[in-house]
């Protein structure tokens, strides 16, 4: 058994601090960085890159939408052919970056409200899985399972890797539950450290309803935004070491 | 003999449309576009790359200050380790969306304040360097004759091009005539001509006080933001031309 | 009879020029002006503001999303209690500087995306009214006749006036005709003159199938940033003119 | 005996916080806010103002340069006309804001590298205080004792405060010593309180080398950027409080 552990990292910009990134690093497999739209800049990302090395860990493009006073995280309604290039933009930034300090970028994964608009509307994952493919065609295109978005990597010829979401409930029809109802996050650490387990080894999830779904995912997103995120993410791995699961980047595959 | 001519293309920036690019490419040899910095945004690049691609230009990355405000023409203090990591960022960014166009982008030209800042301050102009080293160190380093840039370049091992302006009044020790005092930009279509031609021909350039200085020049800057701006570049092709001077992007050498 | 002529001015930003807000000005009573957030930069601003005092014309405040790169053209789903915030720092910086040019603001007119959303979503349309209501209660808000947005006004007590377009064409439902389909923009100045005039003696829109609705509208709105659209303004001042009709700002009513 | 205790506030941004504004309010009598162009954003401007309005905190706009990669922290060189536009631009959007939540805006400090900058630079210390005048007149300005910028504020009839640094090395010449030597920041609480208590008592500073230096002040800065800051303010307005000293606005003066 294998699973890749991912977080969402170099979130800083200029002198304001965010994330606990040398607490989380060594916990994890891939590292997403921000790319400088939504959060990051040149000098955050470049120490975010010399982190990941150091700790050998896999180094991804979290490229997100032109919105520093948001984070990215409103839904905005920008044309596919723009948001095509803003993908290239950033992941080529990214990438050139990477090289610079001896990496390989290895995966890209869209952040906050690119991420989910991306998930169910078809033109906009098709417009961000080109500027993938453009930037790279080897790179893996991380995504929630069954989402429009790993439909269009595949359509572009990109392996993708299926996300789950340890710490986030889930509804009756496999998606995540929405931030605005209670009980959408899931703070204590032995259920989040089980749910990744169950995802592991039963490739399944269980529902708010108490439901238990199939799910299949090659990556576990940990967030690393909260003091105790460092923690938890240190508990899951240990826990999944402990069972015999191997942590480690995604080859990526066809959705 | 042989001359570049280069022009900084592609400074548009969302709704808001500056200069002739179109009209100015097709006279030109090497394009400096714009990173997003100080002007452009990645449709734009992408626009200016194809447009580049269409008529043989060779395209370079022209990295500014972050200031949209101020177009980059603002001296800022940056640190220059961060002003390192935001030319290495601009510069990535635009060789990858150069190859994902099926270009190699060529040179670098720094832009407005950073460029005349890194003209005289040495430790700028290492950062810059050093920046465009660590990104590729094939690229070109465009500058002023004699400017530490242009030094620090070779220090950093890149080869580089030294840049005349047909347009622009020298001083008598070599430096361009401050635009804050009169007389500091020619707009004569002849003259500026004749001025690229005597770069050109004989390596000298006359100044406001009527000497002639010894001026060896790789690459001469024609400016794109004018509506005659367009015209006095084909004109400046069309003359060199016919004195049998051959147009294309400098190979670079030591300074 | 009477009408405003409002025009969306002061969009320029830093060393990008956008309108022709001189030839514009002396043709409307009522300047929208950008605040800094999708358009227009504290130094445009001021200059806008003196023009306007120059000719006579009433000064608006035009605020939009924080979006430059987009114009403010995308929508944005921002929380409302955020866009009520990010409306009131645009209203009171523009009514500051007007102040300190000696003028007092006199209305807003939402730009953009902002405009759009707010005229069919209650709790958007809301947000802006409220901002602009905290303010400065005297101000009126423009916005499309039988709009959430004038409803809202209404609501927080202020007064608005209904929004016409003399260039944009009606879907028989007394919308206006989206951007994306043909005809959506009339550009002959003729007939832009003759809707004009058949607004304001009228008060009916011809639609594009051909039928005759009743539009009651308090101000009609003139495009600046074409070449044409200066000649078009002063083409439709001067028949409103010379029909009587009397050009002044709105003293705004109730929905 | 009197004394001012500012602090800046208001220095979020977005998704990233920064400051201990809740702990820090109670402790001081003026509250600086950042305004949008180096730090805050319209949400955040707002919550300040209430929570200074809830501890009776005198208000106060903290303009910066349109520099939020580098926090307003880096000198830019910026046209004076320009400089007081965006001044202008600031205060009003503040003042509007304070009005609206029943305050009235009381000082204006300038921010970061503006602020020191302008207290050596004659043409831009004349920019920051006519952009200030111009907003309102009643408006105390604060800078350095002695400087360009207090000059210039009582040229432009505006009524000034002096500020003092208590935690901050003076040099022998009254300057403060740059943060980039060591013994710049003084970080014992007893000495910094005790610095605080012989500015007000004896009118009179320590310098590094031993000195005592007269040195008048109206107002005393206090940092709210690290967690011992609020404990330090609390521990100055104790000290202060204990030896009589009233904590208030000031009223401003001629320098």
């Amino acid at each position: 058994m294998r699973i890749d552990l991912n977080c969402d990292l170099g979130e800083s910009f200029g002198a304001w601090a965010m994330g606990a990134d040398e607490a989380v690093m060594p916990a994890i497999s891939s590292a997403n960085i921000a790319c400088g739209f939504h959060a990051g800049d040149p000098s955050v990302i470049r120490w975010t890159l010399r982190l990941a090395r150091h700790h050998g860990v896999a180094v991804g493009a979290h490229p997100g939408f032109p919105d520093l006073a948001g984070f990215g995280r409103r839904d905005m309604h920008i044309a596919p052919s723009e948001v095509e290039d803003l993908v290239l933009y950033q992941v080529c930034a990214l990438a050139g970056m990477a090289a610079a300090e001896g990496l390989t970028l290895s995966h890209v994964k869209p952040h906050g409200a690119l991420y989910t608009m991306a998930a169910r509307d078809e033109s906009l994952a098709d417009a961000v899985a080109r500027g993938v493919a453009v930037a790279d065609p080897r790179l893996v295109l991380f995504g929630l399972p069954g989402s429009k978005l790993l439909d269009a990597g595949n359509a572009h010829g990109l392996r993708v890797a299926a996300e789950g979401f340890a710490d986030r409930a889930y509804e009756r029809d496999g998606s995540l539950r929405s931030r605005r109802l209670p009980g959408a996050v899931i703070t204590d650490r032995d259920t989040v450290v089980a749910r990744a387990l169950q995802m592991v080894a039963h490739r399944t999830v269980s529902t708010v309803d108490g439901e238990t779904l199939p799910l299949v995912v090659d990556t576990i997103c940990v967030h690393g935004d909260t003091p105790g995120a460092a923690d938890l993410a240190h508990a899951m791995r240990a826990a999944l070491t402990a069972q015999g699961v191997r942590i480690a980047p995604p080859d990526g595959r066809e959705a």
